[in-house]
């Protein structure tokens, strides 16, 4: 095969209790990418359409994720890729991550799989390092892996996947303001309360526990953040009425997604997912932001082939 | 039935990342306890053997517990309690919380079971509040589930039982010197840096997985604690030793049992539980401080009839 259309999944990293450790992949928004072998060494990127982003290598995502790859592989041409964009940058459902992540997975597969998902994971970290100077998997892991999963450490880097229960959907509402991973990282504090930590890690616990039992209220239950939520909150207007009247429409949770500006909630079943759609179209619509409104279920696969 | 003798199982609370959610049941060291049912209201302890402690009911864990649960039952009489303390006080693996947990087991099987063990726990964390100050669950929550147990919140007080791999076996060493848990809480920090939080996070998400994986590898690299360990192993005789030789003879993890001063290790089967046992044995002798080894496997039930 030499060349390949691939879907390349947005993703919703931290999931409120699991800051800088877990994310998911979405199945109903994502990128689409066209990937070609071509004889010529290098990699270009010859065309993105949906949004304008630079297409020289050194300055795209998609372009330093690839370029990692191609670095560590003994393959002797190069690869042209096409890009349509249409998760917007600076969602804050993983659009960088879904370039990244789209184009390590799809070099992957047209050399016949030399890399394990592990290490495709890596590789799409270069792309986030250029995004926000930071080299976070918690994005490009859910979306190569699929699923939930849980950054357990960097040193060495080591990925679990969770179990994803089967009715288990995410409305996400994304406010079209601008919030900067590397600007909402920095109003975070350094330190915490033992305190508050020990109610994280309780929560997560009661996580990942739920995922694996398929309880849903479990799931509801500990997706609580008293740590980074009750500060970044602060950037997105209206997320207190989004959440509360989410949580009143029977949404299981809600939070941030990754740093913002989007809001997302996880749902048992598409109708209470609509449920909740209709009530943040309901509450946003007053306020005078564009908005978007994305309902899935969990994507268990990651990366996939269109 | 009018008396019934049960086992009360030890205990070993935070298992590392869990710090003040997570804890485990053994199944080879508990005390014992006979409790009969009596026309005459209130409680009496009538007999302790193995330790010299309080019978005045109002001193003794059980006692406080006992009446707890007596309070809130429509039950017309009394109980009667005998004691073989065979966990030492102040050792680290729940030693009051075996005698508050199983008390309150007993009454209520002598009751016909009128409370779920939810509000078991809750009359058992009186005794625990009597013993340290502060109304913990971490010990009595798995000496009543049985297995591991999350206590994923405090208010409202939720219980998370996690799977147990059926060959997971503890050695536990018990250096004999003595560390009241309101001393070894009194020295660590109220804040801790996020970044060690987020690392907490990830490696008791990473427990939790492993657990109900049967992982025993993954379990093995989520026992670490960067955040309580490092303060507290400093009153526990040459702990440094007892880690790096049990780690080398095998085991999965090690880490701080409770408050200390034991030190507990996981490992995969009774033939790694036993080297470990060897090499701790090895490394305490010359030390000069008298102590306990005990080798257990899991104890999945909790409180049990003997």
């Amino acid at each position: 095969m030499d060349a390949i259309k691939v879907f390349c999944p947005a993703t919703i990293a931290n999931v409120s209790c699991g800051f800088d450790v877990l994310g998911l992949a979405l199945d109903a928004v994502g990128d689409e990418m066209i990937v070609r072998k071509t004889p010529e060494k290098g990699i270009k990127i010859t065309k993105i359409t949906g949004q304008d982003l630079p297409t020289a290598i050194n300055k795209n995502v998609a372009g330093v994720a690839g370029l990692t790859l191609l670095d560590k592989s003994d393959y002797d041409g190069g690869f042209e890729i096409e890009i349509d964009k249409r998760i917007k940058p600076g969602s804050g459902i993983g659009s960088s991550a879904a370039s990244s992540a789209g184009v390590v997975w799809a070099m992957n597969h047209l050399l016949g799989n030399p890399f394990s998902n592990l290490e495709l994971v890596q590789f799409a970290m270069e792309g986030e390092k250029l995004a926000s100077d930071v080299a976070h998997a918690d994005n490009v892991a859910p979306a190569i892996f699929g699923g939930f999963t849980l950054v357990r450490s960097y040193d060495p880097l080591d990925i679990i996947s969770i179990p994803t229960p089967a009715e288990l959907y995410a409305t996400v509402i994304h406010p079209q303001i601008e919030i900067k991973t590397s600007e909402s990282r920095k109003i975070l504090k350094t330190n915490i309360t033992l305190e508050k930590g020990i109610r994280q890690w309780g929560n997560l616990g009661g996580l990942v526990a739920g995922l694996f039992q398929n309880d849903y209220e479990l799931i509801g239950r500990s997706l609580e953040d008293h740590i980074v939520e009750p500060i970044r909150s602060i950037l997105i207007p209206e997320f207190d009425a989004i959440k509360n009247n989410s949580l009143e429409a029977g949404a299981l949770g809600c939070g941030i997604s990754g740093s913002g500006p989007s809001i997302f909630t996880l749902c048992k079943g598409e109708d209470m997912a609509k449920n909740v759609a209709q009530t943040m179209h309901k509450t946003y619509e007053p306020v005078g932001i564009d908005y978007d409104i994305h309902i899935s279920k969990v994507n268990t696969h990651g990366v996939k082939i269109r």
